[in-house]
Order: structure tokens, then C-alpha cells, then sequence
């Protein structure tokens, strides 16, 4: 950490700076220039520190960080990339893991014929949402526990693993034997309460960006789990919120591969939810594969135009199928498989 | 609603349309201009509906929303302005209600005497928080239920109405009984489980605009409040991200117009977390008070600079007794008291 | 249009919306619902007309949209795709059209070594800034008048054409026999002087996206070179300022499909200014072919630790000679050729 | 400037670090920590350089600023408020200064009428625009030279000096007898030919802030126009590009007190454009004036309902001189006068 002293910071104030450095064990250098002093502070793990530590002192004008403020998410921390498991599913290697499935689950016939098609055509993992948070109190709210028995018999029948969200940590108990794959939705990030609950369950975790973080804060959310004991965290860029009104969210693309770089967690995309409109999905798809993403999280519903929740958004059979032969074409383009 | 076909479609998308709409109960009326038809969705609650039941459909190029998504918040289900009372306070009304405290409970002493100190100069109600999410793993988790048998101290001693943040909705059997208004914080705006808990508990709720949320968002999760059975809810604006890092959010301080036009819920401003650092505190507050909020939430800390949490943008005793002059005189000026 | 009068609004106001209406030689339609009146105002360009002519009125709640506001752009105005051809390269057809060379010209030497790498391994056109924009009054500006003349020998002695930015409108005399693509950069993409003096010259125009421009406002801006004469616009995104700061801008993937839905104009992509940083170029570059972009804008430079300018988002020529490798397995798999 | 290391960096990588800071005339010094090394940059204008000069270096991480990127702006430079001084109108001392008038000049009676009334009421100075900049090619574009003489006809019957915005460079010599204080308007403030000819006029400058600039860069704008000759720029927020739509900008109230601390220059807040409304103009008015700014730009029409651009963000008549009582009373509270 770098704090930068005001001209004409005295030199008691310049030694509280250094006092406080000590008292967290860091070691300290000045820096004493024509205009004002600079106090740069050393150590491994000055990323835990807020910098509000040192700017809260007085005489000091700013702190800026050297550390980043994540650690267990970090290329520093971990240079190899990490592979998350689930049965015979590897994401991160070097095949593309596609992950189709309706929003929300509304019956038997419905989740498992898409889990049939979605699998047949070569999604890896099958979606479905049992519990479903939604921005208005009077919209459907899921089939909740029947929805879960529902994605047993996907396991079962078809066997594939599924994924699902969870919204209350409380579910765990409920959840933790009828899911695979544990998702935190973009609304949740900052849960840190179900965060942690993820992270001691030891399953998988599928942790969306937040509408608004940025990729340091995603990556901290990241740490929350790590943290927990979990191993295994999967994230899932969904499209930021920005001025931009034309898509429903703005898909920040480059961050795949900001991630790569400072990360060896795997990252996929979730076009359905960053578009909002099924039209723009398979660009965004493409986009993302030719990006690098590890994997896509795709909505497929047999019928879009009566889908209980986030129809607009969601892919026909049919589409999903020619979709899944261009993707195909363009994993092959840059060296993976689909 | 208004629905706008594409040019060139069919008679029998149109009447998909007109079908759907009626499975709502909403009457409609057909415009067919030159180029395209437009078809007019009429009902009282057409705002209960999401725009892409229709969009969704075939030859549907665009869903545009007369009617405002949320119901209980709005003023057009309630046209005169709502009080909240806590105690003998009353927010909405003629008084400015400034709430102030530390950000976190820290110790016995840390807290009473800043209650005593705010509560001296003009605070009515006192602020202080025993859960707290942070965004790191490795940061002051808070007091816990220690920090609730704190609050209670006050409660008895200084006499103030208290307000204290809730991030599970597991806690609210823990909080009910030691806490008079429950927090919900930005990043829990839309965590729709804590919402409900909330509105059940019958207690007053201060409701935090989510950090990436539009006004309309913030009524919405207002309405999850407000139908789970709670009649009291006090908005509280307190900075959206933006792209200016000069302030740590960007306080939307228009926000409190709006709110006053389209909803008959009161709304205070938060100076404290949208700016940041201290020495922009007292801008901001001025600011709000002048624009119309019925309150401001402020933390303040007998030793910023030794705060365990958000010392940067806490107030000192002194600092906090000046800035309560200058508004007494501002609220004056726009025909109120403090 | 349509105008959604206040509950209560007077049949005198609703008169006065009718009657500005016909001013305009609008038709309309009443739709009186339960508890409001809406007037539908139909037209073929009601586009033409803001919605704040009708806002203003007394009685008025809101106005929406239907028609786009901008049309000589728009898809509606014209349905097959618009090619550009600068001599014998043609953007908006099946080759993707990469335009390379170095952000600003410092010299004959490195002006002419890039063009002719880069036109070497599979550049169309190259770019080259005689006259720089720049942030700060204090740094480099450009060759200006000398480097059009080294544009002049790229043409000679390369052969491509060349593309470069135009600061002001009455630089266009010095400039319009030396370039064969006149660049309107994302600063000026609002400098309406500018734009209708480059719809005069009858240059094909590179109309870069203002960084927080929506894509309307940028087909707006398309349409003041198309009404001043123009037949041939190339859009050009480049990143949007969002609350991100991993990135110096935020490519906004998603743009590409929405400009190819809603207008008949080509778009290529600038991953350079985009992404800020050379080692995240290549990752936006391959999202953008798979995306569908016409074309590609990329900062060549053979020393970008030297260059004056940008260099630390400028590609080697080994990194540029890699990355079209790269990007012509991409072009294949989407159906097109590089 | 702080230049931080990747790991493993070599001795040769860290010595090209210091020997391009000594090309610029820097010093340097080392900070050997345990994992990685940090160099710094150490020198009076290293605001001056660039980022990128030393980012772009082999083995370097990132590059930290602790200068500003501005200079002539800043309260560095320059420790005491700069006073701008129009005839006998004083911008940036105890009075708020209140410039008012209709956004474009449509007739002789109209811009007479209201700058009769605005100065009546309190207004210092009068706006009104000759060269309307609009969005759409199809909207009015101003009276051009024939405005500029009303504005002549302003100053000598009502006494009043006039504002009016220059959109072009070469429009100088036109306007520049006609007009006390030229506006440069949000979408020309990175215009560097137009601030550059600005700046060599030796006019009184209005700067607004770009829709989507840091206040960092409105003040490196700023550096613009005072590098080439000017000493008089007034600063202007007037709203600021965000998710929110509610109002047409979002009013960054907090860039008042960040422009204070970190600039000699006087600050005024144009309500008008931030609001997109005029109901909304008031409260935002209001707040500028509790927050310290040292003027308002107030639009305002005889007959808004019929305005030829912004009708609905004008004030009436009527409007304005209740609003500019209730400013008066808000002055007086924070010690100033109007």
C-alpha cells in the first residue's frame, strides 16, 4: 500500500502512519520527495487491509493499493488453473461445458424434455430453478420443493448434473441433495451470510457477477466461499448494469479475460440473462466462446411463449440445437471442444 | 400497456395478442396506423404484469408499460403522504429526523457515549449495527448479540428509538425484541426471502436503494415490504455506482423528487456511505435537507480514526454538532425543523 | 407516439394533445380506459418529432415512443445492408475488413514499416492519426500536415487505403486528398458541425461510438452524415465508460447485434481503445469476428514501448501477426474469410 | 508516480523503469519488498507524463498516479479561489451568481421578456443560444448571427451580461463581440480545438462537464482552456450519464465539494439540463445552493408549452421567481446571499 502524505504533513503524522503499518506487522520505506512524503507499505498480505486504515489518519491526502484486495481467488495465491468436478464434468479444461435448462421449472413434462433435448444435442448439465427470486412480489415464485424432486429425476433419467439456485441459506439442508452445482445468483453476491453457507456445504458453487460489482468484488465474493472450505467455485459473468438500455444488462466481455488473468478460477457466460432477448443470445454465445469462456449457462424452454418466467429470453429446441452446432464450430476455431 | 407489432404481421399474431391480453382480464383497443398496428392494453393492473408476456409472442416488436410495476408504494394507490412513527418520533412529517450513530457496535462505551452525544445536539433516533456485511471474509464480522443487548442499553438510558441493520432472515427472532427499526441494507434490496421476513415482522422498516437499482427497483422491493403486511417503510437513499471514482457512489440526490412525486413513502438521504470520506459528509447532508428528505442516517464515532469500520466517512462528536447547526438553519429556510 | 394523460385530465387538455397532433399532420387515436385516456399519435416520421412536444402539455403524464428517432439509418428507411467500398475493399461483405496500423504517425520509418506489415499478413486498410485528440494540453498532438503526406506514400508505395481522424470541420480541405476514410472519434461523435461537414465531402465516414452514447443516439449521429449527403457510413464500437475499471472501456459485445437488427449499416469493432492493454486485445478481437463484426480496428506500432502515444494498448507485429492467424480461423467458422 | 513490479521481474526490467523516469528528469527510488519490487517516481510534474510511459515497460504490473493529471486547476498550483469577474458580476465570492433565459433564442420579444423578468427577480446574468447543437439533424439549429444581436439588444436595455454557447472553433471571431461569457456544453467538452480557441479569446469560459467525464478530466479540460491564455473558466455540472432514468442525467451533487477541495475554480450547477423536467428544477436548484454552489444556469420561457428546444425543462416566469425566493432564504442559511 502506497499513502500519500499532504505538502506539509508534519513529522508526528508521518510516524502515526508508520506506528499503524507496524501495529498490522508491515514494514515501511519513505519516500521523501521535493513536494510531499510518500510512506509505502510492505508485506504479503497488506491486500486484507482496508486502505481506510491509513486514510482515516490525519495528514495523510490518499491510499492507493498495490495488494489486490482478494487472495485465495488470486494467480498470486494459485498460478495453475483450478478444475471443478462434477461426476464426469470437468469445467476449465478444454472442453466448453454448456449448461442449458428453462428459468424456472414448472413441471415434470416440461423439465424433463428439455433435459432430454438440451443433453442429446451436447449440453454437459441441465438447469432449473425450484426457488426463484423475482423483482416484483406478485410474479411466480417457483415450484420450490416439488421443483427439486423434479431435477432427481433429470439425475436419474437422463444423468446429467444439475444446477440450481439457491436464495436463502437456510435451503441448504433442502437443496444439498437434489442439486449438484450450488448457484448464487447476481443479486446475491453480496450475501456474505449465504456465501459462507455455500462454502461449508462443499459442493460446487456457481457464483454470478453482481449487476453492479466489479471484477475485484466478484473475486472477493469468490473469497468468501474459498474461505468456507469449499474448493470448487465456478463464475458466471451475466452482463453489468450500464446506461445502456437496447439489452437488458451490458455483457462485459473482457472480463473473461481480466479473470484469466488474475484468477485460476474457470469462468463461463450466461448470454440469456446479460441479452434478455432470445434474439441476441446466439451472438453473445459465439462471443463468449471465441473469448475463452469455459462454459455457457444457457435458457431453452419447450415453449417460450408460454413460459412461466423469463420466456423472452429463452432459446426453442430448435434453436439451442443450431446454435450448438455453430458453438461448436467456433470452440474447434480456438483449439477446445464443445 | 402498448403493443407494437411488426410491420407486415399477420391478422392471426394480432389476435394472439388480443387473446393473451384477455386471459389477463385487460380489455384492448386496436390502432392500425399507416405502417404498423398498435394494440392498447387496458385494465387497472396491467403494472402487475411483466411486458414480456406479450413480447414474447410472434410479430411483437416492442412492449412498452403505462402503468408503473409496483402497486402498494405508489401514489396512485395511496395519495396522501405516509408517517412512519417509532416511539414519538414521527418520519414524514414537518421534522427532519436525523438518525446518527457508529457504524458498528464496537464496545459499551464506543456506543453510549455517542448515543448521548447525538442524541444531545438533535438526533432523534440512534443508529448502530450488530450484523454486519463486509466485503471481505477477513474483516470485523461485528458484536453480534452482544451489540443487540447494547442497543437495549441505549433504548433504556438515552431513550432513543434505535435502528439496526438485519442480513438474515433467520435473525429476526434474535433482533425483534431489541431493535426498533430493521435495516435492510443496498446490498439486500433484492434479497426477496429478507424482504418478506421483514414485512411480517410488523416492525418499521428503513429500506436502502440497492446500489445498481433504478427508483422504480427500489418501490418494487418496497412492495415486497409492504405485502407481507408491514404499513411502514422509510426509503433511504444512499448513492448508486457510476462511473466517478471521486466519491465512493455517486448520491442520486434527484432521487428524492422522484420519490416524492410517484410514492407517498417518506425517504431520507445517507450521506455518509455515498460519499465515502468525512470531509464530504456535510456537503451531502446539507444537500439533502434542502432537496426535501425527511431525515438523514449518519455515522458518527467518538475516534474515527480508531473506527474498526468505516472511520473514513464517520463523523467526530464535534464535527457531527456542527453540521447539526447548519442544517437547523437550512431546514428552516425550506420551512421545516430539525 | 403515445401520450398517457393524468387521471382527471381534462377533455380540454386532452383536446390541446389532439390538436398539436394535427399540427404536425398526425393522425390519432383515443383509447379511454378505466381509470386514464391515452391518445395514440400515428404517423409515418413521428420519429422526426421529440416526445417533449407532447410531455410539455398540461394534463400530460408520459410520452413513449414507437418510432425510432432516427431514420435514414434505421432498417425501416432501408432493408438490405449497406456496403462500403474504399477502391477495391467492400465493408459489410463476407470478408472481415481489419484496418492496422499505429494510433499516431511519428515517422516515415515507423508509419511505412507497419503498413507494410501489417498489410503483409492481411490488413485491408491502415490507420494512422496525423491530428491527435488528447486528454491532456500537455501531450504529443500529432505530425498533423506532415503526416498526411507519409499517408500519401502508404497509398503509393502499399497500396492500401487509409483511414484517419478528423478533429475539425475545417481541417477538411487539408485533409480530403490525403485519406481515403475520414475517422469521427468517439468524442466527437455528438460534434454535430463536424459530422454534417463530413457528410458533405462525400468520404465514406468511420463514425466511432461515443463512449456514453447509447446505440439510438449513435444512429442519430449516423444520420447528420447521411442527411448532409453521404451515402457511406461505417459504425465503429469501441467501448462504453461504465463503473468497471479492470478495462479502460467496456466493449459492448452486445451492440454488434443490436446495430445489425436495427440498421443496414456495417459495424466493426476497435478492441484497442476497448480494452487499454495489449495482452486483453486479442481476447475482444476474436469475440468481435464471432460476433459478427464487418471489420476490425487495431493499434499496430513495431515499438510500443517507445510509441508516443497509446502504446500500451498497440500490438507487436509477431502479437498482430499471431492474432490475424487467429482471427482467420474464427472468420472461417462463422462463415466468412479474413 | 508508483510503478509496481510482477514478481520475478528482472534486474534489467527494473532498471528501464528508472532510466525512463531520469529521461523525464525524475528521481527514483527503490522499495525491495518481500515479493516484489516497487519503484518510485518521484518529481514535481510527474502529473504531466502519462501512465502508460512506464505500464507499457516489460515487467511492470501497473503504474499508480500520486499527481493529478492536472495542473493549472488545481489547488496546488494555485491555493486561493479564483474570482471570475463579468462587468460587475463577481462568480465565485459570497453572492450566487443566477444566470437564467431560455435554452435557444427563438424571437425578439421572447429572449426581452424573459431576460426583463429573470433580472427583476434576482438573475445576474442572461443565457440564451444562437447555435443550438441538437441531437437529431431534423431539429431546430438557432437563429445563428441573427440571436447574436438580440443578445446585444439584451446588454444594452436591460444592462444584463449574456452567456451563449460556441459550438465551433471558427464561430470565435462571429461571437465573441455579442457575448460576456462563452459556454462550452457537455457534448464539446473534450473538443480540444474549440477549448484551445476558448482559451486564446481571453474570454470568461463556462465549462459544463461532460456527460460521461471524471471530474479529473473536466478539470484536465479545464487545463485546456487555461494553458492557452484564459484565466477565467467557470465550471458547470449539469449531470452526469447513469443507469437511472427517472431523470434525463443524473445531478452529481457531490462534484460541488470535490471541485472545491481539489480546484481554485468556482463551481455552478445548471438544474435545468440535469432534470430533463421542470417540476424536478426546483429541488436540484435548492440542493446546488445548500451544497455550496456558486451559481445556477436556470432555463426559463415565457410560454414553455410552446418552446422550439427543452420546453420541459424551462421554468415559467412565474415558476422562477417563486423558486428564486425559496433560493434566497437557502442562501441566507449557509451565510450567502443571491
Amino acid at each position: 500500500m502506497i499513502v500519500e502524505m499532504r505538502r506539509g504533513a508534519t513529522e508526528e503524522q508521518i510516524n502515526a502512519v508508520v506506528e499503524r503499518a507496524h501495529t498490522y506487522g508491515f514494514e515501511t520505506q519513505l519516500n521523501i520527495g521535493t513536494d510531499k512524503v510518500v510512506v509505502a507499505i510492505l508485506g504479503s498480505d497488506t491486500g486484507r487491509v482496508p486502505t481506510e486504515v491509513f486514510e482515516v489518519l490525519p495528514g495523510v491526502q490518499s491510499v492507493t493499493r498495490i495488494m489486490r484486495p482478494y487472495k485465495l481467488a488470486s494467480r498470486e495465491f494459485k498460478d495453475e488453473v483450478s478444475l471443478v468436478r462434477i461426476g464426469d464434468v470437468i469445467v476449465g479444461g478444454p472442453q466448453i461445458v454448456v449448461i442449458a435448462g428453462p428459468c424456472a421449472i414448472e413441471s415434470r413434462e416440461q423439465l424433463l424434455s428439455t433435459a432430454r433435448h438440451v443433453t442429446r444435442v451436447g449440453a454437459r448439465m441441465v438447469r432449473g430453478g425450484a426457488f426463484k427470486p423475482r423483482t416484483s412480489p406478485f410474479s411466480f415464485q417457483g415450484l420450490r420443493g416439488e421443483g427439486l424432486h423434479l431435477l432427481d429425476e433429470v439425475r436419474r433419467e437422463v444423468g446429467a448434473p444439475v444446477v440450481s439456485e439457491i436464495i436463502d441459506p437456510h435451503l441448504l439442508d433442502v437443496m444439498v441433495d437434489h442439486v449438484d452445482v450450488l448457484q448464487v445468483g447476481a443479486r446475491n453476491m453480496q450475501n456474505f451470510t449465504l456465501l459462507r453457507a455455500v462454502g461449508r456445504s462443499g459442493k460446487p458453487c456457481l457464483l454470478k457477477r453482481g449487476l453492479a460489482s466489479t471484477v475485484t468484488e466478484w473475486l472477493q465474493a469468490a473469497d468468501y466461499v474459498l474461505a468456507s472450505g469449499s474448493a470448487q467455485v465456478i463464475l458466471c459473468e451475466r452482463g453489468i448494469r450500464t446506461f445502456e438500455t437496447s439489452t437488458r444488462f451490458t455483457l462485459d466481455i473482457s472480463s473473461i479475460a481480466v479473470v484469466k488473468r488474475d484468477s485460476h478460477l474457470p469462468v463461463i457466460v450466461d448470454p440469456s440473462h446479460a441479452a434478455g432477448h432470445y434474439q441476441l443470445v446466439p451472438t453473445l454465445a459465439r462471443a463468449a466462446v471465441a473469448a475463452g469462456a469455459d462454459g455457457l449457462l444457457i435458457e431453452v424452454h419447450p415453449d417460450p411463449t408460454n413460459a412461466m418466467s423469463d420466456g423472452l429470453q429463452s432459446l426453442t429446441f430448435s434453436d439451442f440445437e443450431r446454435l450448438m452446432g455453430e458453438l461448436r464450430l467456433i470452440a474447434q476455431a480456438v483449439g477446445r471442444s464443445l
